[in-house]
């Protein structure tokens, strides 16, 4: 990134066509820009909303076409492999920074990264052969979650074990590939955290979200508002943005436990947790990220109501029995439905956050209530 | 329109391809929709959001596609001609009725349907030939507007006039087509309403804004709240909706004399007036018209801020000079500039009125000090 302010009318292209990339798109072209999507699927979301350049990521025809093609290259999906983005950074602009990829792409790496910046994390063993499992059970000592180095996402690539046994039975299931042991970390809460760093180190934060899991699925994320972990929560996003450099919108996920932050993991690029801020905050994580990545100044992060973010997994519900709701927002991917696919998901707003937590409820009730499909 | 609610996943087909076209399309392709545009401008800025059928809008092949490919059709620009609408209506569903389009079109049967509905209008006389033209001035009996019953908007097919020979010189000069006269209203601002309605008769009304024109072309519009016109303004809608049994967005533009409405003129459509509704209300016009043709439960259209709406029309601001204000919201419409040409707008946003009005200041010193283009 040179950090030169770019002007408006560009082809941004983006790696990685999925939802994430169709919010990006609706916002840029909002903004006055096109956009180009490399995804190797047959038809993912962002294709409604710019070019569709159906290749896998390492297609070197492809990859060319795009950097010809495109004034500034982004990504939506983190597992792009790294010497791609590496490759296109030597021969176009790319946001965010190759290397915040390469450690956000290795879970070892990623938090000895972590600890490098002071931040504190789970206590963790790496685990690379079978040999490895009964010594590496006896440094945790106690149950805990196998999970693998590389390409891991939504629950997937990750086993629960509570005795050495189960660690060496999950290495066999995870396919012998390089891994960490996590110990269970006794948690009061998760939360995230998405922020935007501009090239000359400018950042905003947005308020911290309180996230729920289903089966390893985000599920719900309910913005904080006046968080003691908030001021925490910006330093840490700060000193791991600073660290790399970073161009764009970054996320990092924290456990809670004794009131206190522990880093989970980071994604470098828009992230589920922020989704309600399309709609619930005067500038959204995908109007963000494009403003962060073109120089331009970056707009309020402030959420306008009380809100939160819920995940439709699985089934759509029927648009009416949910939008019968006041402040309900319906985000639909346009993708088809599959058990444990992030479909869609609904931005619930409420002037506070008793109202917000009543209205939760009828959305559950009639969520229940419907016939998805 | 049958009234039936409709599902998620369709196909909706838009008559006219503009800068309304491209913000139904954001709005709808989040909502799980996808989008034909027919348009017959080379690269209309709706293109971007879904497919473009390039051809005239009596294109019998291209009626047909659209028919064929489409679930449902609404339009976004009012001069479609009347008859296609009709064409359509028989072939498949489409929203707005024809017959709103219709009144829309004609200024004199616009007016006379508004006085049916026993709403107040500005004196007006209808023109047919240049030797009615005495005789007109003389029942206006003061300076007032010529303009053309047909294809008007933004200014154009409009002359003003002092006196008769100013009626007889500008019917020439709008070239002998029929005409109506409109006497000078001496109004003390001009309002607009932005409102939807379903099939079923539901509807929901944005706040009043007051609009201020430049040259004929609307240049800004203020959110109002709690204005007293906003009952009476809510009532004329109605009685005109309903009476269309109108399905969709529409607007009425309103002068107010005296302290009372007098009824302008209709668009049966999303308008710039509202513009401010997409980052400033809950649900935008956009998203609103989509839920009335759908049959979907409207949305809200409360303001969740005090809120403006700025047109750049001719050329458009660096982003960076008006995005570092607080609470602006760009949209570019991606259009070539072209002097009086709409290429996109501003929406501030603020806590309360009085931030807005002192934003407001900053944003038009901006405005003025950098350099468009």
């Amino acid at each position: 990134m040179s950090g030169i302010i770019k002007s408006s009318g560009l082809h941004i292209g983006v790696l990685g066509g999925g939802q994430l990339g169709q919010m990006l798109g609706l916002a840029g072209i909002g903004l006055g820009h096109r956009f180009s999507f490399l995804d190797p699927a047959e038809r993912p979301p962002a294709a409604q909303v710019g070019r569709h350049i159906r290749a896998e990521y390492d297609d070197p025809e492809a990859l060319e076409r795009l950097v010809r093609e495109c004034d500034l290259i982004t990504l939506e999906f983190e597992n792009v492999p790294e010497a791609t983005a590496r490759w296109i950074d030597q021969h176009a602009e790319i946001a965010p920074p190759p290397q915040a990829l390469a450690i956000a792409q290795d879970r070892l790496t990623e938090k000895l990264f972590f600890q490098q910046q002071g931040l504190a994390v789970a206590p963790f063993v790496a685990l690379d052969t079978a040999e490895q499992a009964q010594s590496a059970f006896a440094e945790i000592n106690g149950p805990g979650i196998l999970k693998t180095r590389r390409l891991g996402y939504d629950g997937k690539g990750q086993v629960r074990f509570e005795d050495s046994d189960g660690v060496s039975a999950g290495f066999e299931q995870l396919g012998r590939v390089p891994c960490i042991l996590e110990g269970l970390v006794d948690f009061e809460r998760e939360v995230s955290m998405v922020c935007a760093r501009r090239a000359d180190g400018q950042m905003a934060f947005y308020p911290l979200t309180e996230n729920e899991h289903q089966n390893g699925i985000l599920y719900q994320s309910r913005v904080l508002t006046d968080d003691p972990l908030q001021q925490p929560a910006q330093s840490a996003c700060r000193a791991v943005a600073d660290a790399l450099d970073y161009v764009g919108v970054l996320t990092i996920e924290f456990f809670v436990r004794n009131g206190e932050l522990l880093v989970n993991e980071m994604a470098p690029r828009v992230h589920n947790s922020g989704h309600w801020s399309l709609g619930g905050a005067v500038c959204s994580q995908f109007e963000n990220h494009l403003r962060a990545i073109l120089g331009w100044p970056l707009g309020s992060t402030k959420p306008h109501s009380a809100a939160l973010m819920r995940n439709l997994v699985g089934a759509m519900p029927q648009p009416s029995a949910v939008l019968q709701l006041p402040g309900v927002l319906l985000q639909d991917y346009g993708k088809s439905a599959r058990p444990g696919r992030k479909l869609g998901h609904i931005t619930l707003l409420a002037a506070d956050q008793t109202t917000l937590d009543a209205q939760s409820e009828k959305l559950e009730q009639a969520l229940a209530d419907t016939p998805f499909g």
